[in-house]
């Protein structure tokens, strides 16, 4: 059943079914759904439900649905088998990226009776071998299952190839071409492989243009590169340029989700990734940091204030512009960190000079600064603000939005610079840092102008 | 040459060729770059260079290299050609759906006369019947280019049919599978036409579990459709279930891509797409939106200490920990609305139900609220301030928090119920909203517990 939608109706229904008992009827209501669409209803079930659908569907779909269960869901089902039986009749099933995976979220002592456990060598070596990898490189990415043919080989010794590994690689996109030591050479599409005339050659189709990545590329430059070149799987090569692997891209579109996902979490202040499923405890967690250095300087803020006391006692009008001043400088200097970060992730800077971008930045900001300064000025002439007061507020905006803009420029390409990442840079940061200056400057400029 | 890197020796010397009017200088140094790359160094050359450097290579590099253009850069480029220049030498080359992005952006006269001059009856049909969709729909998305096979057809026919339409499809994912009236039925996977016996029929290997989308569907839902099913390509059918195209996986992840890219500069207060490249002008108008409702807010609030002025000349010290208790809030009001907006873009609300998102919100505030009130507290004591002042400035910080956090919930969750962006109720908008909604409840507080 194509584009399935999860009713209400369905699911009570499933679960009248599963409280008979009734194996034949819970497997004719899911006969139909994609794998995902199962996943996606046993996530929201008790684990003795989702126990019984898993032992009512045969092996292969199990697999397909453990696979794609949201991370605690599996722990506390795989918690109802031991590591044999995890060994025995799933492993084997899984792609090896899935695999590991999914190996990797279980206890140590867990991972490695299961190891222990596995009988296929070939299925235990690929396993082992994934394991060493970074989660975020190359390595930790790909799959081990990928179909290759030997350069010197004919096109019938290469479909004979693919028709044994057949029952390994899920989806063929790309049969990759390697010399004698396994060394990658190139591919051949698909295209060209069932154009091809029967005698034909490898060395006779395939193609030396392939871009591939090394085992501890990292995933964003993974990414990058697939997208760049339209990539549906990029080869994975070890130091000897030896092929090891391949990376899909629904593996590569679930980093970009969560990559853009960080980036927009750290702007917003929240130092965890998490979803409005979580539990209070964690989300408070994840938003307590940025709170406390929200207070902090706020605090700083405070102390600021105080040392200009004696300016607001002699001209109290200036209060009322405190939070206006203040407020347009974290404006002014998210807008610009954002770009930055923005630049700097999907590498559209063009060059990473820092002057050039400073003195645009400065043009921008001064033109944008000095529009919003001319409109308050024109709103105080008309309440008939006292005219020295009506400029030290216009002023101090112009710099303000000058200088949070320049530092929302610079503090980001600093940061990239001394490799820490730049969206570290945005929102809470930008906005408290740029509090404290604009009030800073909004006290310096008046106590010089209402002398 | 995969994985080339750009370098200014690379650049210097091929404009030094091209000075020199070296063709083959330029065409051997060209040679094994993808049309990215080519494409990429072409973006920041001179409009003759470029021409220079596309009249050399081959008419379908030089037509790859067109598609993968900056948008200035192309429009710049095609300005040297006639209409009829531009539908004979490069539209007939292209996939559909690259041939209409382009087209429509150009004038419409332009356009119009490119139309008006494409022999090939079969590419000025699909360009046409392209050009009607909305660009943000699948409709819109979709390429006419793709391999289908007649249900009733044996295998070797089904070849014979992708040897035919091999010449405009550039990659092959998948055998589409129809029936007479041309109704979507099934696909045929790589794998199984690779692996399947010669005599054997299409209905007999045909998968009908098959992930479609309609032409009006929008982008959005293709994309989480194509990431939720890791499919490479989605097939399109139109009201009638006829197959009228197919949109591949790379075109989706510019979608993903853009998404995210809104996304977060929406809540940066950035009002247009724009990347650090772009010109002063075009940064200063994309900017200046947000600032002036940050102005806005900025003076409603300077109107709102104006009417609490009287409590500011009994109590000073208030002025203190204004800063605080307003960006407190417009810091707390992010995160839970940036929160939302992440959870209804994924779809992983679970339900869109208000109520328990504002009880759990609710919480998850008190608890930060709480702790951030007990922290200020134990600053006020220790600084010996006054002790009402104390406690004006944590209850006003604890019902900051809470109140920004529930706006910060409920605002998106509205917007998305009458179909707006929900986006739009991050950054800016919920900082200016909490920096007014602070300052009014702190001095609310503050003339109750200081009178």
């Amino acid at each position: 059943m194509p584009n399935f939608q999860k009713t209400r109706e369905y699911v009570t229904n499933l679960k009248l079914l599963i409280e008979n008992s009734d194996r034949e009827g819970v497997r004719e209501l899911l006969a139909d759904l994609f794998a995902v669409d199962i996943a996606d209803i046993i996530d929201s079930m008790e684990p003795d439900e989702a126990r019984f659908v898993m032992e009512v569907l045969d092996n292969e779909k199990a697999v397909e649905i453990l696979v794609e269960m949201e991370e605690e869901v599996r722990e506390r089902f795989l918690n109802a088998y031991t590591p044999e039986e995890i060994a025995t009749r799933f492993v084997p099933q899984m792609d090896s990226d899935d695999a590991v995976d999914i190996i990797n979220q279980l206890p140590n002592r867990v991972k490695d009776e299961i190891i222990a456990h596995l009988k296929d060598v070939e299925v235990a070596s690929n396993i082992v071998s994934l394991l060493h990898y970074d989660e975020n490189s190359a390595g930790g990415l790909m799959a081990k299952e990928l179909i290759k043919a030997n350069i010197n080989w004919n096109i019938s010794q290469c479909i004979e190839e693919i028709r044994q590994q057949a029952e390994n690689v899920e989806n063929i996109h790309t049969v990759y071409v390697v010399d004698e030591q396994d060394r990658l050479k190139g591919i051949i599409s698909i295209k060209s492989l069932i154009l091809s005339k029967p005698g034909s050659r490898v060395s006779d189709i395939y193609s030396k243009e392939v871009v591939y990545v090394n085992t501890h590329s990292s995933a964003e430059d993974v990414s990058s590169l697939m997208s760049k070149y339209d990539l549906v799987a990029i080869p994975v090569v070890d130091a000897l340029g030896r092929l090891v692997g391949r990376i899909t891209i629904d593996d590569v579109v679930d980093v970009m989700q969560e990559e853009a996902q960080k980036d927009y979490q750290l702007m917003s202040g929240i130092s965890e990734s998490v979803e409005s499923t979580d539990k209070v405890w964690i989300l408070s967690r994840a938003r307590l940091p940025w709170l406390l250095i929200g207070l902090l300087g706020g605090i700083a803020n405070s102390r600021v204030i105080g040392n200009f006391d004696h300016d607001l006692v002699i001209h109290p009008e200036m209060i009322f512009f405190m939070p206006l001043v203040a407020a347009m400088g974290g404006n002014a200097g998210v807008q610009s960190s954002a770009i930055m970060v923005q630049g700097l992730a999907n590498d559209t800077l063009g060059t990473k000079d820092i002057l050039p971008k400073i003195s645009k930045e400065f043009m921008v900001a001064f033109l944008n600064g000095f529009l919003c300064a001319a409109i308050i000025m024109a709103y105080n002439v008309i309440i008939k603000q006292e005219m020295n007061l009506s400029l030290t507020v216009s002023f101090a905006l112009l710099s303000v939005i000058i200088f949070a803009s320049i530092l929302g420029t610079v503090v980001p390409l600093l940061l990239d610079k001394i490799k820490i990442d730049p969206a570290l840079a945005t929102g809470p940061f930008i906005t408290t840092t740029n509090d404290l200056l604009g009030l800073g400057l909004y006290f310096a400029i008046g106590r010089y102008m209402l002398v």
